[in-house]
């Protein structure tokens, strides 16, 4: 193998951390349409949401102006405990599919919390103490997201709340033992001890559960409990502002080494990977400054950008969170109980949504079987084990780097690696063992989706 | 919190990974004692280990003479996809403690193999591949080493061969998945496939295994399947000798920033991560040219070091490989059924034992309960969720440092931290409900392991 000009890791410094995170929405023509209420469909303002969301974040939530925000030192400090991440460089997976297309990744897997999810987490963790209050509440799926906040909170001392789909608590004992171990408290959603859980469980006995859901309960603790806020790992603007420091980092890493991607592309669930990713590149565009292609990769069962409709719709299942105009399967579209892995959200990013309305970005929906078949390819040539979110951009990736190898095209392709799959071998077992199916939703499925729909307000 | 000299991890760069293994053998006056036919009692040579080793495996095993040994390209182009490994300053846990102590540890579970192992086991998959050979076979009990080893097959498509302890086998059905995503064959041992698993079977049915029971297996295979040797991923000088690259790149990065270490700490099982770790700077010493103190912490519940015996032993329960000198408890020793986690090995690497009959290196042992409530703590203070190996030297620098705080000394403290406890949220779950009892073998329980020992050849 020969000398490389280009590393397999770049890493930067820590004094190459990011001083302030990126706000795209500073750079959108149209802005993302604001959160409304859903009683009287009037957007929501500062005041509207200080029940549920703490202030600086409701600021930053808001803030469709300014163009950067100073990450406080608290926090870049608590960003050199594990970044900057490695922008990897994928010699060994190139070789393997025999292409002329240069692969990079950005690895957000390095950290006990398993994902990206920290980079919002401990910002989060962080203006909640900074308001004095007592603790946190929050929902996972997954758990990648409950245990990037669980760990967050131990380090500023909070106590946190989280909620967790019950289905994944009961496939999942090993996430909630984590959480556990930073000290939180993980309640199996719905549960008996909201109004909220305790009218879901009457009217769908046995019910396994749903993000919706497990959302509606915690954000009906955060207003009933004093001291406490609701915290929220993907979706919000604030979260995708959170999380451009994936994208910095990578903007950073490709230009010192003089490289410019064709390609940028991301797994897509609420979209905060993706948008971390894209947006200072996202910027470069929409200020004509440079051209890339974008694509969000969702599953094929789950797939709110590429079925769903873009429109007003509620946030949760319980109907307590303000609307957000966004692509939607609607918020009792549940996945088929055979989907595995995170990614499973009814709704997209607001700015996301209105940036692939706008024709900023495309997105594919791709199949299970077909993602699980990428991860172990990747796995045995690049020796991460990608969590199986992270494999819907892997599976693109791949598919890009196959079509250069066709055409012939030296094209760079550039994905986000968004985390490390160890607490998901079930899924890999159940591949393993050809017992993995795919389940894409019908349209009848999906028609069913729509009609809980609100009524849209007045354009 | 001020801004600070030194970063929180210190990233050498990808040219800084170590070109040559270091070989402490080269500096001791009192080489380890060499392997021994069982039968004959006379040294074992290179053609007596021909039938199980790679030949150039058996050339390091033997070579106590070269202070280096060079690092083959293509295990160095590995190497880049993971080292060089971060060396972290545990500010956060030192100022937890409130301990003028300066904590650093070097930090090996940056990758998919989770653990340190991941170094030799490429290094014993490209030489069985160099010579030409279809694949390996090997044993694990917490599962760290069958993983590193079949991701080192995938990497140069070799066939692997794993025997699992059983009782790890079914309490950690995820390790075994990552090992089939690699690509690996996973077997429960003892299994009925090899003569000395149907006689263990036979003589102790029902039994869950271990670790010398399924390196009898795995030999087994690899000499009597064509094209095939066996690896071993700790005890045995190569082994030693691939580790080095974790001392010598820790000491390089404190060289950088001109720090002196004053305690250097590890975990010990076989001796694989400690004698990695503290090879370089035990040479330094044994040369004349600094002073350290060395700690090998060791679980209470197999108390090699602390509490075995100095001996020549089998190094395996089937008696079918070559005897070690070595602290042992005798080949029939199996730690308590509650004992959490690996560091279950009877023996001790025969460069450890002699180092330590020598006087060069101090050993602790720890119970669990002490060593999962440091797990925890290190965990909320640093985010990194330690596996439980790692966790007992984590201990015993937590205590150093509780030390230094009461006797005010600003002593630089070094550690290991070998790996990550993803895999094993069993045994914290255990610990979380209160579940977990420390499990130290009684003298009588030691006295009917001595009395495994082989009659030993004279002096």
């Amino acid at each position: 193998m020969e000398n490389r000009a280009i590393p397999y890791k770049i890493y930067l410094s820590e004094e190459e951390i990011p001083k302030s995170w990126y706000n795209v929405r500073a750079d959108m023509k149209v802005k993302p349409a604001p959160m409304l209420n859903p009683g009287t469909l009037r957007p929501m303002g500062f005041d509207d949401l200080r029940p549920v969301f703490c202030d600086d974040l409701i600021a930053q939530e808001l803030d469709n102006e300014n163009r950067f925000v100073e990450i406080p030192e608290a926090i870049r400090n608590y960003y050199r405990m594990y970044r900057p991440s490695p922008l990897m460089r994928a010699y060994r997976l190139e070789e393997k599919l025999k292409t002329p297309a240069k692969i990079y990744y950005k690895f957000e897997g390095s950290n006990t919390s398993g994902s990206h999810k920290l980079n919002s987490a401990i910002a989060q963790a962080y203006y909640a103490k900074k308001q004095g209050l007592r603790g946190v509440t929050t929902e996972t799926g997954a758990g990648q997201w409950g245990t990037a906040l669980a760990m967050s909170c131990a380090y500023f001392d909070l106590d946190c709340k989280v909620y967790m789909v019950k289905c994944s608590y009961e496939q999942k004992p090993f996430r909630r033992e984590v959480m556990r171990t930073y000290g939180a408290t993980v309640t199996p959603s719905p549960s008996m001890g909201t109004a909220v859980g305790k009218k879901i469980l009457s009217e769908h006995p046995g019910t396994t559960g749903s993000l919706g859901c497990a959302i509606s309960e915690a954000v009906e603790v955060s207003t009933t409990t004093p001291g406490y806020r609701y915290v929220l790992g993907s979706v919000l603007n604030q979260v995708l502002l959170h999380q451009s420091v994936i994208g910095l980092e990578t903007k950073a890493a490709l230009d010192k080494y003089g490289v410019k991607a064709d390609i940028i592309i991301g797994c897509a669930g609420g979209g905060s990977n993706l948008g971390g990713l894209i947006s200072p590149f996202m910027g470069e565009m929409l200020r004509g400054e440079a051209e890339y292609r974008f694509i969000a990769v969702e599953p094929a069962s789950c797939p709110s950008l590429t079925r769903g409709k873009f429109a007003y719709d509620f946030c949760d299942t319980g109907a307590v969170c303000p609307l957000a105009k966004m692509y939607t399967l609607g918020s009792g579209f549940i996945p088929s109980p055979s989907h595995a892995g995170g990614l499973r959200y009814h709704g997209m990013s607001p700015i996301l949504s209105q940036l692939y309305h706008d024709g900023y970005m495309e997105a594919v929906s791709v199949e299970q079987t077909a993602v699980f078949e990428a991860a172990e390819e990747f796995a045995r040539a690049e020796g991460i084990l990608p969590a199986p979110e992270s494999s819907h951009a892997i599976r693109v990736a791949m598919d890009e780097a196959i079509k250069c190898r066709e055409s012939g095209e030296e094209k760079t392709i550039v994905f986000g690696l968004t985390g490390t799959g160890y607490f998901d071998m079930l899924a890999y077992e159940k591949y393993h063992d050809g017992l993995m199916t795919d389940c894409i939703p019908t349209d009848a499925d999906l028609q069913a989706g729509f009609a809980g729909l609100p009524s849209q307000p007045a354009e």
